[in-house]
């Protein structure tokens, strides 16, 4: 066989993805026996178990391969909590050493933590295709390893097009695959409204169709399938614009303004209506029965003024309380902030009522869409940051490419701190949007991979993890072993990918579907 | 439900694509019975039998829906030459009429015509998933449809990437929903020799891999396949230059040029060694009597001749012969139209030889990929375009889109008559190259389509057929049929898109695997 390589730079060692914050390797080469290959975790974690279970198949992906005479190696797991728990900021730190031969071991704070370790373990076991045998290179090896920053997702738009809940569960895995620990559902806009509500069932009559729709078990089922993972799934209804979609079940909280319509999707509610509030306080409790997480995002972005004024009741209202929209706006978040703080839930918005003027609660936590946002930290708000990483842009930031995916390098290069000279420590992280007018859940993961993974890097690794070449040559086996695993992750050069016989049946779908009973069990311990 | 529609245009009759030249319809809609739709072909063509199948079904996708008491309805078709022979410029002439209620009728001169109305009606015949009836609205409906250009196609490089013969034949399948007809196989390349061969098995040590490779009964099956619906597969060995994986079976046939091998995809070979024009003489042979189509692509892009100036061999060669370097390319191109013309082949290149000032003999067929080819008509050559219809370039004009896929518009908008202003009769068609640096078979499907739709109605449909928006209201219902059966062809505006159970089975797999008999006759029978 030729040697036909990318004609990347090389980079010595493990090529793991996101680059481990401390490594050492060795020159050695540790052969594995897949019959002889023991897990031990003394952890009774319901979480634990079931990565142990995942990560059991995708360390020997490739079956036992051919008969290996080498010995039985075990991988001890030591976690200090045993906690279930999981929340932002929950310790994803770790170590994993495999110093003497066959005995890797993992210690780690938390159950996350130990996740993490298990998807690392999973990027330095190799398979050999001429040999069929399964090693470990490079060893003796030591990684002490933690995120850079707390909030590291994917935005998920099932709004301009529907995806079903097992993709999002795909989607999950993939997200774990690169240690991204959020998932944010922008589950409605105004072009729909996928989410049952047993409070409402009306509302999915603005779904596209009734097979369009996601059901309350589909909601806990991706709930559950994230935290198997230690992905935290945030919802986001975005309110007060965008909800042209809730119209279909309660048409008098949109607001009436017939010169605004030709932007229907954007449409906002009327905020001078009871009905609006009272749904919105009914439907977010609901909500937030099913997903765990104590942050909720509720949108806030794009709201057109000129909406308001032009409907009389809105415009009266305003009128009768001397609210400018601005103030308008600025009631409407503060009722939002209270609706959600009586079901212990911390707001998130766009930037856009920030910009606008309006004085949010000190609470909120403003993902940042906007290229400045220097005086947003600086006015005491936590942000993430999602400007330089929208996936349905054509050219991020402006840089002109010859191939469609390099535009990779971009997503790598924007780092959260780049413009912000002061307050950085109020940037928990970020988030890469796939914005869904154009993609479906069939040309979903060919837009957001590979080029997420240089998001993912950026959001995990040290800040001077910057050079393109080092990252491209452990992409270039990232985005491979992603597909090995049936998320359509596309290359950045010229190579092979070998893949597994089972690969299809994974294409859009979530490598492992849980029980009823661990859906259960994740969602009532946490 | 929601009445949420894309926001576009809309477009009244029914929406097909490519938009037919001639087409009138009416305001009644016909109820179809699955269960009594007879197809009446009195043609033997063993390639019209075989599409009449696949369209069965592709006509009822959704299987027999709600009993319906609608009467039986028949579809006549009638083709004045039953020849299966396939060949640039068949006619792919048709009619289409459906005057009395319960009677179609197509009539063509050819089968391929015929296979063209069959994906028509395929388009027509619409199916309410509320209702779970078949209906074909818009009756009575009379077409007259014909391709503007007769060479319309896609080019697939499998050497930068190997994909699967079954995604060639997948592939095929999406031509032929688009009514394109010609597969151009860039089969090998600088990184890769995928292409086996009886004569010189050791060719395929240029492989990525032994698993990457298409045998010679991979390649019998793709030419048969595409024959089966009327898509010519013309084969490109890219020679002299992008050769260096022919170099792992014959290392002396590559030019010695130490300063060049920085750009090994690009390596050219030695044009002054006897065995350079044996092993083609013996290659093209062979390949000749898989591939059935009388033109034969054999590359001569991206010549450097620095290479052939610094190989000792070559520069002594072309020194003793009063040689400047576009004087040895001529050397070569000469001997590469014997070699075919021998086997009833006529040459296809790239447009670099004539731009290096090289005197092609006046047969060669010239694909354009320069963006000024008015000097290549004029010198009496005829071309096929793919200047601006390259899918993998980030942004294909230089134009600016916010999203991704908006780019389908600058393809639209190419035709193949810009910036032309004599000698039009000369311009055969055009293709969509996929280059595959960042693509493989996972991720291709959403790279093509839907952007490709746009080439495919700029080559068949009227030249006034330009309205952007009309355009798109058309390729939305296209992109979703595509996706019903299996082909990712992502959206282009929010919508939403109801998939058969069954579709998973068909990604990036064909529709419908020939039979060794069906290969054996279709591929005879030329």
């Amino acid at each position: 066989m030729a040697v036909l390589v990318g004609g990347q730079s090389p980079v010595s060692g493990p090529l793991i993805v996101p680059q481990p914050q401390q490594m050492t390797f060795g020159t050695q080469t540790l052969q594995l026996n897949p019959l002889k290959f023991q897990i031990y975790c003394p952890s009774k974690s319901p979480v634990l178990a079931s990565a142990i279970k995942r990560y059991s198949d995708l360390f020997f992906l490739y079956g036992n391969g051919a008969p290996s005479t080498a010995p039985a190696a075990i991988l001890n797991i030591k976690v200090i909590s045993n906690s279930d728990s999981l929340y932002l900021g929950v310790s994803e730190n770790h170590t994993i050493s495999l110093v003497a031969a066959y005995s890797l071991l993992i210690t780690a704070d938390t159950v996350y933590g130990a996740i993490r370790a298990l998807e690392t373990v999973s990027q330095i076991i190799q398979y050999d295709f001429v040999t069929q045998r399964y090693t470990i290179p490079n060893t003796p090896i030591s990684i002490t390893d933690y995120p850079r920053f707390p909030w590291r997702g994917i935005m998920i738009d099932t709004a301009r097009h529907f995806v079903p809940a097992s993709y999002l569960m795909h989607t999950i895995d993939a997200l774990a695959a690169n240690k991204m620990n959020t998932l944010h559902w922008h589950i409605t806009d105004g072009q729909s409204f996928p989410a049952s509500s047993v409070t409402y069932p009306n509302l999915t009559m603005g779904a596209w169709a009734p097979e369009a729709v996601f059901s309350v078990d589909d909601i806990k089922e991706v709930v559950a399938y994230g935290k198997s993972l230690g992905v935290r799934v945030v919802p986001e209804f975005d309110i007060p614009s965008h909800t042209y979609s809730w119209a279909a079940a309660f048409p008098t909280i949109m607001a009436n303004c017939p010169d605004y319509t030709y932007s229907y999707g954007q449409l906002p509610m009327s905020i001078a209506n009871y009905l609006t509030y009272e749904v919105i306080t009914n439907l977010f409790t609901e909500m937030s029965g099913y997903f765990l997480d104590t942050y909720f995002h509720t949108g806030g972005d794009e709201v057109p003024y000129g909406c308001w004024k032009e409907d009389p009741q809105v415009a009266e209202w305003m009128n009768l309380n001397g609210y400018t929209p601005t103030l308008a706006e600025q009631f409407f978040e503060d009722q939002v902030t209270s609706i959600l703080a009586k079901v212990n839930r911390t707001k998130i918005v766009w930037n856009d009522p920030f910009v606008d003027g309006v004085k949010l609660d000190p609470s909120t936590l403003i993902q940042v869409w906007d290229s400045s946002f220097q005086d947003i930290v600086n006015a005491g708000f936590e942000v993430i940051v999602s400007f330089d990483y929208y996936l349905d842009e054509q050219v991020p930031t402006g840089n002109l490419h010859w191939m469609f995916e390099d535009t990779w390098s971009d997503f790598y290069a924007a780092d959260p701190y780049n413009g912000i000279t002061s307050n950085t420590n109020k940037i928990l992280g970020g988030e890469a949007c796939m914005w869904s007018e154009q993609v479906n859940h069939l040309s979903m993961d060919v837009r957001v991979w590979p080029r997420a993974i240089g998001v993912a890097e950026r959001l995990w690794s040290a800040q001077t993890q910057t050079d393109v070449n080092n990252a491209l040559t452990r992409i270039g086996p990232q985005t491979c072993r992603m597909s090995q695993r049936g998320i359509a992750s596309g290359p950045l050069f010229p190579d092979f990918c070998m893949l597994p016989d089972d690969f299809e049946s994974y294409l859009q779908q979530p490598r492992m579907r849980l029980s009823k009973e661990q859906i259960n069990t994740f969602l009532n311990n946490n």
